[in-house]
């Protein structure tokens, strides 16, 4: 049976102070929902079969390249970062996949299922890094690691991919993750076009390594940490690495790798129609790569974003099968609460989204009427769906209020007392 | 024979005044690039033979959506603004090609044949629209054209285009450039997948009509006129459509339709690395789509996107062959003077990227010493090239310096006397 | 007694169809508001209380610089706009005030104020336009107008507000809004620093003449109509000019002014900490200045304004008085429909900014638990606070849907028939 | 007598081989410039007098949040560092000054004198940190420093602000630069202004004990490590600033810290025209606070900004004395190179700035001939003044080509020799 780490007294006595209001207000808007031809358990039941994965690296503290500010118990290993998973999974019930980092996370595959298991937990995709030099690690990735000009430093490049595969077929992993930082600072320092056929030549040999039921998925992003060039700049370049590659290579999309302004809802779009989306690490920016919490700087992007995910399942798209993890950088929030209400907000925009009337909108769309179209979506952003996604929780085990629960339960005092602070480095942020 | 418009002895009398200063220069400028190994009248003739063309609609004066300022002597119609092509021809030598917008430039195929080789002048590539209406047009274009919800409109576009083919065919034009503003202004308004697929199955109509030695230009631009989505937002979506329609489908490169901070020189050599780079809009901007003068705003990013299509012309790039095209919007400047110092700017950035010691930068590249390799552009990009620009005019029977002649002959008075006022639109800039 | 455009029938019967679901999502809001400690009727007098006006030229069916696609019946004058105007505040009881825009509302002032008062209606801040020349200008404002070069051309440009102010005067207008588009389109063609002198020179001309309970408002824009530099380009320099010409000139904030990525709530704090906040434009935008409809894309950023101000108003900010207008393009849509809408969507930011719990609020900000302190205004700005807008409305005698009663008037079409077409502009857009 | 580091043989050697070819294109270029009525020497005296300061943690290899690749031979501690900046000064002659950074330079100020004038360097300006926690210190800036919400961490920030200046005096320093890091992660986290007053009162005691001669600079930045509000987030703010505080502060300008497209070089001429200009911090920039060497991405963007400059030098513009500084972030190369070259970059930008024939220009202006006016920037910027700045340096005892001289020197891999490689992180990086 699965462990629990919060203490099932206190999550079920938050849930008590609670569940009169929930219930009261789940009837309400189910009310309200029942006048616009929408039955609430439906979307319940849709919202509690959404997950979405966590990061490893994502329970740490993250850091900007002028300071790490770390916080009280931070988790010490991968041991430490699968309880802290377990925590978010308990509470939320929405995450109950989490995903590795190579080489941070390498340990003994056997102790890596059991600690997962134990909670209940299974793995997602496998991420290597070749933007950071390993401790004793032979060649620099300084200058680029896949698509570096020297064959050998890309060679063991496609060596540590290859090792994370290994790693992920033991564990049950199903996908491998590439996002690399290879580019340029300066104008000429490479040759873009010849850097990029190293680039593809290598994952080449990462791809034809692949086993026949993953799917590796590349991740685009503008800039940084290379700050005039990047290799796998947007998702033009993405797709056509996944077009080179093959059926098994999909583009992933990063809600903080894009140019200002940039629509991200229509490129997620165009993914889906050519067949080559495959999945999101979601968060939120204002700037640049901030790496803030899902939907905390523009819910209604996310929601947009959501809208063509529904639109694609709904319509049984061919080949529709996006992988959802976070991916965030906690600089000034306990990472175990972000998380749980970043996965929390996901599941929220997904839920606004099933709630569009969507024959109404494609009435609208067709006869031009730009206004009471996108009034159609606002109506159900607007709702708020809270009793829903609460109700989704509570019928799953999990506490209405995660984080008054979370905080009940005094479970970072409780790390903090027994894992010694550490000054150093959490581990990459993708 | 052709016939000149700004009187020879005025052009004589002008560059009379600066061939001894010139012909030091460009021996002194000779003496300093044979020291780098490079020899200056290579580098004249190579410029020489290049050329961009001149969009018919450039020479009126643009405007914004507050305010039209018309200048003087603007031309009436298509016959004028051939003659102001012609005049930024003589006196440049680097433009003997202007490009037709329909419809405004309607006109009968034999005197427009006639009109263009009394100056010596080609034909570029056709232009369509279908971003405005057109008078006495029977559907109109307010929520798209090509993309269009109503399979009629989107008929009538394609036949536009059907119809700027047919012109072309008969004065000898052998391409066709294709930008459309369709889009949305809200969220909502469209659903991008079956508002892309309708463009594609539009354009498909057009490209089987294409004769099979035109080549298809489509242009992308991240927004304006639509302002929440654009279906050919940006590179990755113009790849795709080049890709869906067939090899002679190309994509066009304007400069000011990205968002912020992209790296365009990239976007340039992955479209050549794929075999589908069709050609440029060259202009500059600080903002958006600001249509201002090439080079004006940022030169050495011009010079960056020709470092690319240098290199791709040395290495013998199968497929590589560029259209150059100038498209900007004179606002406050005599848009003859405009267009001559622009192409001007263009053969500038051509000239220093012929200068870049590529065997040294492909060794700086190799060893990653990335400070010798940008210092090498750098050095090319330094080069005060004038005199090579100048003295390939002045061989081709251009003037030193086209602005002074242009400003000695008292042109833009003349026209002024001849050409009443008008306070209309000169035509959409694109 | 006012007179009324819409037939009252219409409106009533629509607002029956919709009372009694009205009257218990009221409730039903109410009972959980009040879990909250907050009095709903209250929140529903303070947003009934709150007014935005709207601008005459929004009416029109607005445009880009590529074309303008017109609308059915539009205003052919400023008393057709009048009428246009009434129809909103009758429907919306939001804007009981419309600004006018000179030359092109020039108009009787008897008359004026007879066509207002006919439907309740008053008027708002004066417009001036130096940024287009009117038909007979003198001089033209190619190169300028408060900032050019020539002593003669600023002298105009005073005049012209001069002329807006005593206009104002005789109909009761109490602020001057001057926008102006100078700046520069090339590096060089302006001196920054003698440009801005001769700005703040014509700007104390006028300043000298605003009546002593009269506002002047200076709106900054970063760029459009000029593509390299802009006077008044920033909130920065907005400051420095509502400093140097005294305690009646304010600030003013159009929200699509503003460069990529911006924080303009927290301009808008800077300014009501200085007290120079003068008022907004309202509206919104994906890339450059859109005038989309307010609250279309990014409706979080529309609160997180209103928190500003509701805690300026809250705290008695001395000198807190801004003032509200609707600025918009309405390219492909009803104009009467997106002003309606919009003037709810800024009472719906205002709503839901009433409902954040400050108290809490500054608890947290004073904790350092950025986590709560966020959520405490997602948990404002998820509050479906449309029935309090609603009811705020059928209190005020007006509609509970009002696009809806809108449309079953069928006042368009009406004005279609009534309103011959027209092809030219309507106008120009601030 | 001044120490050098590099052999003097060696300088020599080198200069000998250009020698011969820098006499004839300098004369060469004088004879150019003189057909212009510009007198060469008089240029090369002003720009050997012209000089920019290094930033004592400039000199260390940089690195992103994601990693730093450390090169060889890093300085292990502040002496260390300044026989790098000897390196520096004694090759170009152009950095005789450099900047501390405490509390990472502290040291002995006997020792830190003795060592600096050894090699006849001066302090610039002291920078001090509270954007990351010291070793050792009480209390966490996790939270914020001069604007934190809790007064004893404010009183800290304050106490080590005053040391600097402390140190300050003892060593000769003559200003004090502070930039902060405060701001907030999500909305809502800080009131915004509670927390600007909070940063006022932090700054004004600062000022206070600021010595009579001293000046104090603040710089501004838009984002990061704050993601979404940053306290002195631009020019506007910064303006406040130093207004509040009074005649003795002054406003920093980094290049990298505005946001995307804004026009720099204009906020330089409206903080000069309202004397509160203090100087700058150069590089350059392609996306964010990219930090990447001075002019490397936008050369022409260093020259207007200089174009500025020198108008005010020509002005004689009262309160008119910028200081210069590079700061910069050197991941992929040389420290030491990227330095030299930057700031001869800087010189070459103020060089060709005082080509401009500043009295054409303004009949140019005048006349609202655009397209003269920015050629005439165009001419001066597009003169290869490389012979000019060579001409200096060799004047003045540097090196002809100085990256030329430190490789033959082989500084680097002496002391790669000397100096055990580190893992650990180089300073902080503004």
């Amino acid at each position: 049976m699965t462990e629990t780490i919060i203490s099932a007294d206190i999550v079920e006595s938050e849930n008590e102070k609670r569940r009169a209001e929930l219930t009261r207000d789940y009837a309400s808007l189910g009310e309200r929902l029942d006048r616009r031809g929408i039955a609430i358990d439906a979307i319940r039941d849709k919202v509690a079969a959404f997950k979405v994965a966590v990061p490893s690296w994502g329970v740490g503290t993250g850091g900007t390249r002028f300071a790490r500010f770390p916080g009280a118990g931070e988790p010490r290993d991968i041991f430490d970062k699968i309880e802290d998973c377990a925590v978010i999974q308990q509470l939320t019930q929405a995450t109950p996949k989490f995903s590795l980092h190579i080489p941070w996370d390498k340990a003994d595959a056997n102790r890596l299922k059991q600690a997962a298991s134990r909670f209940g937990l299974g793995f997602d995709a496998m991420n290597s890094n070749t933007f950071s030099d390993a401790r004793d690690q032979k060649l620099s990735y300084k200058f680029g690691s896949l698509s570096h000009a020297d064959a050998a430093t890309r060679q063991q490049a496609v060596e540590h991919n290859l090792e994370c595969i290994e790693i992920g077929k033991t564990i049950g992993s199903k996908a491998l993750t590439v996002w690399i930082g290879d580019g340029s600072n300066f104008p000429g320092q490479v040759n873009f076009t010849r850097q990029f056929e190293r680039y593809l030549d290598a994952m080449k040999a990462v791809y034809a390594e692949l086993p026949d039921d993953w799917r590796l998925f590349t991740e685009h992003k503008m800039y940084e940490p290379a700050f005039y060039s990047t290799v796998v700049q947007d998702w033009g370049t993405n797709y056509l690495i996944a077009q080179e590659l093959g059926p098994k290579a999909h583009c992933l999309v990063d809600l903080g790798h894009h140019a200002p302004n940039v629509n991200i809802e229509m490129i997620v779009a165009r993914l889906i129609q050519f067949g080559k989306l495959g999945g999101f690490h979601f968060n939120d920016s204002k700037y640049g790569d901030d790496d803030l919490d899902a939907g905390s700087i523009d819910p209604y992007r996310l929601f947009l974003i959501f809208n063509e995910l529904v639109d694609a399942e709904l319509n049984n798209t061919k080949g529709f099968d996006p992988a959802h993890m976070l991916d965030q950088s906690h600089n000034v929030t306990d990472p175990i609460e972000s998380l749980m209400l970043s996965a929390i907000e996901v599941q929220r925009a997904y839920a606004a989204a099933l709630l569009v009337d969507r024959k109404a909108l494609e009435g609208f769309q067709d006869a031009n009427d730009a206004l009471m179209a996108t009034q159609t979506l606002k109506t159900a952003y607007r709702t708020d769906v809270e009793p829903i996604l609460a109700m989704a929780r509570l019928d799953s085990g999990g506490a209405i209020d995660p984080v008054a629960a979370y905080r009940a339960a005094g479970y970072r005092a409780k790390v903090a007392a027994e894992r010694p602070a550490v000054a150093g480095g959490s581990g990459g942020i993708v």
